[in-house]
C-alpha cells in the first residue's frame, strides 16, 4: 500500500465511548504523518468504591496525542460539567496547549487551574456565545443549545476536506429559563451546508420521547413549594443553574429566604454572577443567618443529590452539619435524578432523614426534575436538521450508542458506526472507515499521583478488600540461615487464619532448612497461602519480606 | 417497679427491620423471666463488595436469643426465598431447635442443611399448605397468600393473649398461574377474630397502585416471545416458579425448545416437582442438547439477572459460557426488576451483550415483569381484611417503614409503631410499647467462618482497599539493638511511596537508637505512615512487624 501523503481528516475518541463520563474526542486534519489535533472535551470519571477502591477521579490515558503535543492546537471545551472538563487541569502538564471556552466554562476552568497552581502557565481563551474559533485548518462555529448548564455548546468543525457536528451534550428545552435556547436556525443552515458526520450524546438513547422542559419543572416546583410548612431543603446538581434559580424563585414567590449550603453551591452561583447571569436572584442569606428564621420562611439548596458522604446532605441527614438542622415537619426535595451507581448511597441518606420524620419529595414521586440529555424524540429532530451522512454516537454505554446507531439507521442516515475510545476513524475523503486503534485507557488519581490502570494498583487492593493481605516476615544470617523466629501478620483475617498460618511456616522452614532463600521465601508463601486457603476459604494476596542481618 | 410475673406476648425482630432482607422475627410467650419463643423466617442478606468486600452473606446476630435457646421452640419459614431461609443452616448449630415449613419451602431448606452437612441433626416438619401448629403456647394458621414464589404463607399466631397476623412477604395477585390463591376469606375472618398487631411487608410501600398479576406477564411474554426471531434468552429470579413455567409455557406456544441454564433454575424446577408442582411443564433439554437446534427452535432459561459474575448470564455475555453461545439477532429478556445496588453489573452485561448486537428487552420498555411486594393499593386491602389494632411495618428500609406506618395510621389503624433490630415490643397486655433494646447487629459469613460485625474485618479490608497497607519490618538483637536494614512493604501504593517511607524509616531508627523497642516501632509507625501521606496524600494502614534473634 502506499504511503498516504493527502490530507484526511480523522475523528478519534480517547474517553467517553462505552461510558458515561471521561469524554475526550480528537479531531486531527493533515497527512497521517503529520496531523494537526485539536481535542474536544477533557473530563473525569468519578471513581467508585466497588470497582476502583481509593480513586476518585479517573481519566482517560491519552499518551498517544501527548506524544504528538507540538501537533496539538487546543483544547476546546462544549460546556463546564466535570465530565468534560474535569482533567483539564490534571492533563494540562503534558498537553501544554491552550484552552477555550465560552465565559461561564471559562470562568470554571480557570477556578480549577488556579486550584492546580497552574493559573500562571495557562490562561484560557474566551470564545463569546455564538462565536468563532480558527484553529490551524480547524474553523469552528459555538453553537448555542440547551442541556443542564449555562452556556453548552455544539460545535460545527470545518476544515476543507468537510464539516462534522459535535454536539456535546445537549437536550431540546423550548424554554431554558436562563442562557440561550436552541438556535435551530444555526442548526438548520448546517445540515443545508451538508455535514460529513454528526457525533453525538447517546445517553438517553434508550428513552422515549422527550426529556421536558426547565419551565415545566418550574411552574411544578413553585406550585409544590407552596404547599410545605416546615423548612424546606431542595438538593440537586450546583451547576444546573438554571434549576437553582428556579428554586430561589420558588422561594420567593412564598416567602421563603433562601440559604446555599454547600461549596459548589456557592461557586456556580458566583461563576454565574461573574458572567452575567442571575442578575435578578434573590440575595442569598449564609447558613447561619437562617438558622434562627421561623421554619416557614427557609429554604436550603444544598449539595448532596447522589450520595456524596462529605456533601451537604449527608451531614444534614446524620445530623453532623454544623449550622443545618432539620426535624419532623421539614422536607428535601430531590431535585434531581438518581445517577447509576448512587442508589445506595442515596437510599441510606434517605433513609436517615424518614427516620427523623422528615418528608421525601422526589422524582419519582413528583415532578421534579427533568434530564438534561436528549430522548429518542430529541435525537430524531437532530438528525433531521443535521442530515450527516454519519453517525457517531458517544457519550454513552455501549448499549445506549447501539440503540442511538440503530435509531440513526432508521432516520435514514446513511452509515453509522460505534465507536470506541482509542479507534481512529477517517471521516474524509472518500468512505468513512475505521483506520487504526491507538493506546487508550484510564488514568487514575491515585491520592496526588496519577497511575496507569494497567499498573494493577486500585486491582490489587480491591483484592486485598476481598482477602487481606498476609505478610511472612523471615530473617537470614549472611549465611542464608534463617536467624529467628518467623513473625505472621494476617491482616484483614479472623484470628484462627494467622495461627494456622504460622504453624504452617514453621513446618515449612523446618521442613526446608538447607534451601536457597529465594526458594525458601517462595516455599514458604506458597504453604502460608495454603494455610490460609485451608483455614479459611480465601487466597489473600500473600508476601514474605526477607530481612539480612 | 415491681416485677413482672404475669405472662407477656412479646415482639422482637433481630433482621429485616432497616433493611430488604436478612428476616428475622421472634415472638415471645410468658413471664419476662421465662418466655418461650418462635423465630419466624430466618434469612440472609448478600454482601455487597462496596460495604462489606469479602463477605459473601450477612446474617442477624441472634445471641440473645442462643443464650435463651432451651425455650426456643422452633424457626418457622414463611417461604423459600433466601432472605428468609438463607440464614437457617448456618446459625441452626447456634439454636438447634425444629424448623417447619410448607412442604416446597421445606425442600429447599432440606437442601441447604444437606450441603451444610446437617441433615442427619435436623429434619424439616413439613406443614400442610394451609395447615396449623400447636408449639407451646402458640398456635399458628399458615394461611396461603401470593408472592413470587411457591407456598407464600401468612401466619396466624394465636396466644391466648390475642392473635397477630405476621405476613411474610406478599402481594394480591388475583391469579398466580401456580399454587394457591389467596385465601382472602381466610384473613377476612382472621379481622373479624380482632388481631393485635399486623407485622407486614414494607417493600413498595412508597409504589403507588398495585403489584399487577402473573397472568398479565403470561400474556405479554408468551405475545412478545412470538415476535422473536433468533435465540431467545430469559433470565430472571430461578425461584420464581410462576415465571419458570410462564416462559416455558411461551416457548411451547411458538415451537420453541426449553433449556435451563445454571444450577439454581435446575433446583428450583426439581424442588417444585418433587412437591407436586409443574406437572405438565414441557421436558427440558440439556443447554447441549439445543446447541444445534435452529435458533428460532430454541429458548434459554438462564440464571444471572441480577448482573451475579458467576451466574449463566454473565458468562453467556461474555462469551465464556461453555455451552450457551448468543449472538446477532438474538435476544436476551430481563423478566425481572433491578435490585438496587446491582444497576451497574447489569448494565456491564447489558452492554456486553448490545456490543454482540444482540437485543435486550426488559421491565423498562416491555411489560415482562411484576413485583411480588404489595403496593400502596394492596397494603390498603390488607389493613381492610385485618383490621389490626397495631401496624408494625417490617421488611423496608426506614423509608418503606415509615410510609407503610403513615398509611397504616390513615386507615384509622389506631396505632403504628417503626421497629428497630433489636427492638423489643410488648403487645399484650395492654397499650403495646417498647419495651427493651436487646443486642442485635448483623454476622459476616467471611469466606467460611462466621465473623461478627463488630470485629471489623471487613472494615479494615475496606480501609486497605482505600489506601492499601504499609509493613515495616524490623529485626532487633536480646539487647533490642535495630541488627538488619528495615524492610518496606507498601502494598497497594504507588512504588515512590515505598521509597519515602524506607527513607523516613531509615531516619526514625538513626534518631531513636537507644529507644525501647515498643516505643520505637511505634515512633517507626507514625513515620511511615507520615512519609506515605506526604508522598501521595493517603494515609494506609501500618504495621511495624518485630523479629527477636
Amino acid at each position: 500500500m502506499a504511503r498516504v501523503t493527502h490530507d484526511e481528516l480523522v475523528f478519534l475518541p480517547l474517553g467517553g465511548s462505552g461510558e458515561i463520563g471521561m469524554n475526550f474526542n480528537a479531531y486531527g486534519y493533515g497527512p497521517p504523518h503529520d496531523r494537526q489535533w485539536i481535542i474536544v472535551d477533557c473530563g473525569v470519571l468519578f471513581g467508585r468504591e466497588g470497582n476502583t477502591p481509593g480513586v476518585d477521579l479517573l481519566m482517560p490515558d491519552i499518551r498517544y496525542l501527548v506524544e504528538r503535543r507540538e501537533n496539538v492546537l487546543a483544547i476546546i471545551a462544549t460546556h463546564a460539567h466535570e465530565d468534560h472538563i474535569g482533567a483539564i487541569a490534571p492533563l494540562w502538564p503534558s498537553l501544554r496547549c491552550p484552552v477555550y471556552a465560552t465565559p461561564f466554562t471559562a470562568r470554571l476552568i480557570a477556578g480549577k487551574l488556579e486550584e492546580a497552581g497552574l493559573s500562571s502557565k495557562v490562561k484560557v481563551k474566551e470564545v463569546p456565545v455564538g462565536g468563532k474559533l480558527t484553529l490551524g485548518p480547524f474553523e469552528l462555529d459555538f453553537i448555542s443549545i440547551t442541556h443542564s448548564i449555562l452556556e453548552p455548546n455544539l460545535l460545527a468543525i470545518r476544515t476543507p476536506l468537510g464539516v462534522v457536528a459535535h454536539t456535546g451534550d445537549w437536550k431540546i428545552d423550548p424554554d431554558p429559563m436562563l442562557g440561550e435556547a436552541t438556535d435551530t436556525a444555526a442548526l438548520e443552515k448546517l445540515g443545508d451546508e451538508g455535514v460529513l458526520a454528526l457525533v453525538c450524546d447517546s445517553t438517553n438513547a434508550l428513552v422515549p420521547g422527550s426529556s421536558g422542559s426547565e419551565a415545566k419543572v418550574r411552574e411544578s416546583l413553585t406550585e409544590l413549594i407552596g404547599t410545605l410548612k416546615g423548612r424546606v431543603a431542595v438538593t440537586g446538581f450546583a451547576s444546573n443553574v438554571a434549576r437553582l434559580d428556579t428554586v430561589a424563585r420558588a422561594a420567593k414567590a412564598h416567602g421563603r429566604r433562601v440559604a446555599l449550603v454547600g461549596r459548589s453551591m456557592q461557586k456556580m452561583v458566583s461563576a454565574a454572577r461573574e458572567t452575567g447571569y442571575l442578575k435578578d436572584f434573590p440575595q442569598v442569606l449564609d447558613e447561619t443567618d437562617v438558622a434562627d428564621m421561623p421554619a416557614h420562611k427557609v429554604l436550603y439548596l444544598c449539595t448532596g443529590s447522589q450520595g456524596e458522604p462529605r456533601a451537604a446532605l449527608a451531614r444534614i441527614a446524620n445530623g453532623s452539619h454544623p449550622h443545618v438542622a432539620l426535624a419532623e415537619g421539614d422536607t428535601v426535595i430531590f431535585s434531581s435524578r438518581v445517577i447509576p451507581g448512587n442508589e445506595l448511597a442515596i437510599a441510606e441518606i434517605q433513609n436517615q432523614l424518614a427516620a427523623r420524620g422528615i418528608a421525601l419529595l422526589t422524582a419519582e414521586d413528583h415532578f421534579v426534575h427533568v434530564s438534561g440529555h436528549p430522548c429518542r424524540d430529541e435525537l430524531t429532530q437532530m438528525y433531521r436538521w443535521i442530515r450527516p451522512k454519519l453517525a457517531l454516537p458517544v457519550h454513552g454505554e455501549m448499549r445506549h450508542q447501539v440503540s442511538h446507531a440503530k435509531l440513526a439507521r432508521s432516520l435514514q442516515v446513511p452509515q453509522a458506526m460505534v465507536p470506541e475510545n482509542g479507534q481512529m476513524f477517517r471521516l474524509a475523503p472518500g468512505r468513512p472507515e475505521l483506520i487504526d486503534e491507538v493506546p487508550s485507557g484510564r488514568i487514575h488519581m491515585d491520592g496526588r499521583i496519577l497511575v496507569g490502570e494497567g499498573e494493577g494498583l486500585s486491582k490489587g487492593r480491591r483484592a486485598m478488600a476481598f482477602a487481606g493481605l498476609l505478610v511472612v516476615a523471615l530473617v537470614v544470617d549472611q549465611k542464608g540461615r534463617i536467624a529467628a523466629p518467623p513473625v505472621v501478620l494476617g491482616e484483614g483475617m479472623p484470628e484462627p487464619v494467622e495461627d494456622a498460618v504460622l504453624k504452617a511456616v514453621e513446618e515449612t522452614l523446618d521442613k526446608n532448612k538447607r534451601s536457597d532463600i529465594d526458594d525458601l521465601a517462595e516455599n514458604v508463601r506458597r504453604a502460608a497461602r495454603r494455610a490460609a486457603h485451608d483455614a479459611w476459604g480465601k487466597k489473600p494476596v500473600t508476601r514474605v519480606l526477607v530481612s539480612e542481618i
